[in-house]
């Protein structure tokens, strides 16, 4: 089955373009994991049309039931990736699905994993993107830094073209659903705490903080979850430093691919988030309308 | 005393605005008729957060308590003018305040005057704008189009001009404040409706339904409440067709005053119309730091 569309991110600008995608007779499936930003938010009292604070859970939840009863789709799960084929796959942990549309409502790129160094070698031997440069490690001794799913995923995906991978969760526990628990078998693991990277031009070293050191080709980061700036760098789409860059229509440079919210840089408020998933939902409805 | 900030408008763009601004530490008076075209809206779906439907009218009110409770100040009055002096003059039926900084959250433009052949003679004996045009019709006889205090205020404004002033009312009820009431007694008021406009190249007569007609040398358009076109004639404030041109930061080419909801030409949504004031209120802030 085809969805219409497929929202990823289940924050105030996703649930908000849901609201219109679905009341504008679009098949609608939001992805996301329960880790909105809005979470962190204890109290809100910025957000039009609620007299007292609203807490940012209670808020969450209002939305999805809203976009549920009036008939969007909602999964919990990681997306991993986003292929372009006639329309989208989007790739999660526990499954793929298509659609006609997406819309990027990630929220904010995610920190950046706290390792030193790793900026330094950005280019040079670090990469981001295991899609865009995986081919240039054929048969070489790469790691990938991270401790989720999409950690695993990435590495599964390096498969292709090099078996000595290492995941690299820089001390942090591993955080891995049931599917990917036979994957990490085939994955070396090393679970110590990272000090910084080294090399002269290009990465050489892991240095750790009990001193030891192991010696590396590549490293991909895939910390923490996949953020609109990995699907940047893997699809081409373009970005404004770590934001997803969108005209005033929500498109992105893709067509068909739209976003929304944090992600796009703009000012970090669920007011704006929410205006822009309705301005999304406009063309994304218009896009599906003139496929049929 | 002087406001930091005067937003014209109660609809959502402005009450969102105002709660930013307030929060911003601006002090904030929100001006307006309970007219928004939100008491048009019997339920509402589609604006994040409600899970089921809520009333135009009980949205309105909702949001305003929520600005009211955060320290903005809210005043039931209509804006007839707007002048830029060190900072801005706002002019209302009852009364004239000073900001540093002015959004227009004004909503769609109003309904064009339902008149035939006004569009005919626009710029050849009908204007949009005392202040532009006045000067053109010293001694002159002209009338003003209009039924509300805007319209005895802008024929006011033409007494500097010429003293032969005719209210025409369309067949429309006078809709006048007790300020003005007085103010009537100057004018040569008809009641009559409109059949269309009549000339060779410039407005010549006013023809009535009933078959008569009145000679004439200049029609001022005032039907109904200013709108946000009114305001940028008479300010030349850049507009798009009849709405108020805007960057992305909410800016309209005069510095210090910001444009924000329907008025800006924008898809006309709540959603949009929050995430606007909100953008709009970080500009504002900013602004008022620098001249503070």
């Amino acid at each position: 089955m085809i969805y219409d569309a497929i929202i990823i991110g289940r924050g105030p600008a996703g649930l908000s373009c849901a609201i219109y995608t679905t009341r504008g007779n679009l098949k609608t499936l939001v992805i996301g994991k329960t880790d909105s930003m809005l979470f962190k938010a204890d109290k809100i009292e910025n957000y039009y049309g609620f007299e007292h604070p609203i807490g940012g859970k209670e808020l969450f939840e209002t939305g999805e039931k809203q976009a549920l009863r009036l008939g969007a789709e909602i999964k919990e799960d990681e997306v991993v990736g986003i292929e372009k084929t006639d329309n989208f796959k989007v790739i999660c942990v526990n499954g793929e699905y298509e659609a006609k549309t997406v819309l990027l409502a990630t929220g904010a790129p995610v920190v950046k994993a706290p390792v030193r160094k790793l900026d330094q070698f950005e280019g040079n031997g670090v990469s981001y993107c295991t899609t865009c440069d995986g081919f240039f490690y054929r048969n070489k001794k790469v790691g990938v830094l991270g401790y989720t799913d999409y950690a695993v995923h990435e590495a599964l995906e390096l498969m292709a073209f090099t078996s000595d991978i290492t995941l690299y969760t820089n001390g942090m526990p591993l955080n891995i659903s049931d599917k990917h628990k036979d994957s990490l078998s085939k994955l070396r693991i090393s679970e110590n705490k990272i000090k910084e990277l080294d090399g002269q031009d290009k990465i050489e070293w892991v240095v750790f903080e009990d001193g030891s050191r192991e010696s590396i080709e590549g490293l991909f980061v895939a910390y923490g979850s996949a953020s609109s700036t990995s699907f940047a760098l893997k699809m081409g789409i373009a970005t404004e430093g770590k934001s997803i860059k969108v005209n005033d229509k929500m498109e992105t440079n893709i067509p068909g691919l739209f976003a929304a919210g944090d992600c796009t840089g703009t000012f970090k408020q669920i007011a704006v988030a929410v205006g822009q998933g309705a301005i999304a939902s406009r063309q994304m409805i218009e896009w599906v309308r003139k496929k049929r």
